[in-house]
């Protein structure tokens, strides 16, 4: 046990700095929140970098159903250890470690067990949840945050923090699925969308060995598309696109959260090509099975990944030496933030540097 | 050579008697039409039997855009070879054969060549279709066909040619995504719908050893499917069956062409669970994304199966005295047979005898 090790019984609660949507809809703001105490399997991480996901903005401005207020929004979180549990063996204070969707799971059920906690339906999510304690769950718009030293994650030395905490969501919620689905040498993949999810798997398609395209809404963002390591880019406002694709990927994964035509897209797979899909429309999707039973079709969702996967994505990432496109900001642009993500205004991920909290 | 190896020249066409649809909605009726000379690569198959498929239906009533008439529908097509070309290999006189969707395929596409015809763009289909020799195929509802001995189908001592007709629709149409999807030891897989399609699922399901569910309507048909196979039948009509086998199957296979509440049944899913769809519900169907992401479940098309794989699975059938359940209808009967589809008023597969044409 070293000095930084303490037991539950010596550290209180904390309040910590943070920003937070008081209430439903209500803009964010600088608040302080409360912390547990570090428990004997805990770690205390220094939040450095916190990225802006778009479900930020869902969950902050009640958009997916009651919130729970004050909201500390943030589940891309990349710190320092600065003080473990008694009980703890997993990582040592002074480690770069990461935080994402989640930070409790069961630990029980057939999916905990296999290593698939993201599916665990007794999850604790990084806020806007409650924990096993009962208490509200705060996210990583803050300075600091506790957390079971199961659910922090290895950041490897070769990611900066900054870029590395988009990859506890966006590089993970893409990693999955390209995993998953076996994009690698030989593959033809499509990014459909390239916002700050797309970017995410322009760049780890490419790693992977896959020959990459991007489906954009315009040309805009095509130097970019092709620096970060497409083969190919192309406006899915030209109808032209849809006929020069068709039946070509083996494998198309959307980012996109407006309502596609799906069927267009299926369109443009091999057959027993799949579309995976991550974006999120509100709405429910018209679509015609045709467009699945001929050429044997599929289309499929994907969530997250579960803590073991997620850090083989940190350690792919680090190795390939992949971290996400940033743009810093302080913590009183946050509110603005979330409007320039609404107007797809960010090349391609805000990152919070906490110290301006 | 033998005495039946004739050289093209020697045959001509034929004229062969067969039910059609004259014109677009008009009932099925009695008449000739033409059959190709038998060429170097073809054999004459005197067919014995023709299943009756939902899709036989659709076509004749033209309800899948604008078909070609006479129409003599029939892919489920089972018989003996009479002739053969003078360069036929495959098959000789005497062999049983079968015929299924497709006749010819391009032979040089990327997915011919992985035997993978049924997604070929440009394959024949059995009828409702042309030939490489620009002339209209008709398919099984006649006393014979000239097809080529690429795209005729071993059937295997151990099934009866009546019970092995629909095998060629309906038992490939199953057995495909069945296999592709991994029914087997361990996996809980249902089966949606307990018809023509739906029960050649549940006897191929459980003979791969899955644990086998039917999903039907109401209890009508427990009997029969606990017979042929199944562990469980639950009735959808019953709100309680989706709530208590909510998370259940690793592999549902839907056969229902009626409309589906998808998002209920994606429910039953396990995480990364599949449901296979071979209905074709003529609407477009609604579906809320949020019921394929959380879980990462996959909605999935399927369409029949190629000729190796055909194959494979008259095989595997006749290694498990697998063939349909049927009943033998005569060629007069097939309007009213028809009727008795639409009714759902078939156990399970009508064939129709074609001694009696």
């Amino acid at each position: 046990m070293t000095d930084t090790t303490l037991s539950p019984t010596t550290t209180p609660v904390t309040s910590v700095t943070a920003y937070a949507a008081l209430a439903a809809k209500a803009p964010l703001e600088r608040t302080t929140v409360p912390r547990r105490p570090v428990g004997e399997h805990d770690v205390l991480i220094e939040i450095k970098y916190a990225g802006i996901c778009h479900s930020d903005i869902h969950q902050a401005r009640d958009e997916w159903g009651p919130g729970t207020y004050p909201m500390v929004p943030g589940h891309e979180i990349a710190g320092v250890v600065t003080q473990v549990g008694s009980g703890v063996t997993k990582h040592t204070v002074g480690d770069r470690v990461g935080v994402g969707c989640f930070v409790d799971s069961c630990r029980e059920c057939e999916q905990c067990e296999a290593g698939l906690e993201q599916f665990c339906q007794n999850g604790t999510a990084t806020y806007n949840d409650h924990g096993r304690d009962g208490e509200p769950t705060y996210g990583g718009y803050s300075t600091h945050v506790v957390v079971d030293e199961g659910y922090a994650l290895r950041i490897p030395e070769g990611i900066a923090l900054d870029e590395a905490a988009p990859l506890l969501c966006a590089g993970i919620t893409l990693y999955s699925p390209l995993a998953y689905w076996q994009a690698g040498p030989g593959k033809k993949v499509a990014i459909v969308g390239m916002g700050g999810l797309g970017h995410m798997g322009v760049k780890i398609a490419h790693a992977m060995g896959a020959e990459v395209t991007v489906l954009s809404q315009s040309l805009r963002k095509q130097d970019d598309g092709l620096r970060l390591g497409a083969d190919h880019f192309y406006a899915t406002s030209d109808p032209q696109t849809f006929e020069e694709l068709a039946g070509t990927f083996d494998l198309i994964v959307s980012t996109v959260s407006a309502p596609l035509d799906f069927a267009a897209y299926l369109g443009l797979l091999k057959p027993r090509g799949v579309l995976a899909n991550v974006g999120a429309p509100a709405e429910p999707i018209e679509l015609a099975l045709f467009s699945l039973i001929l050429g044997n079709k599929t289309l499929a969702g994907s969530q997250i990944g579960g803590i073991a996967e997620t850090q083989e994505m940190l350690d792919f990432c680090a190795s390939h030496g992949i971290g996400a496109e940033i743009e810093t900001i302080r913590g009183e642009q946050i509110n603005e933030a979330y409007e320039r993500v609404l107007a797809s205004d960010v090349r391609y991920r805000f990152v919070i540097d906490t110290a301006t909290l």
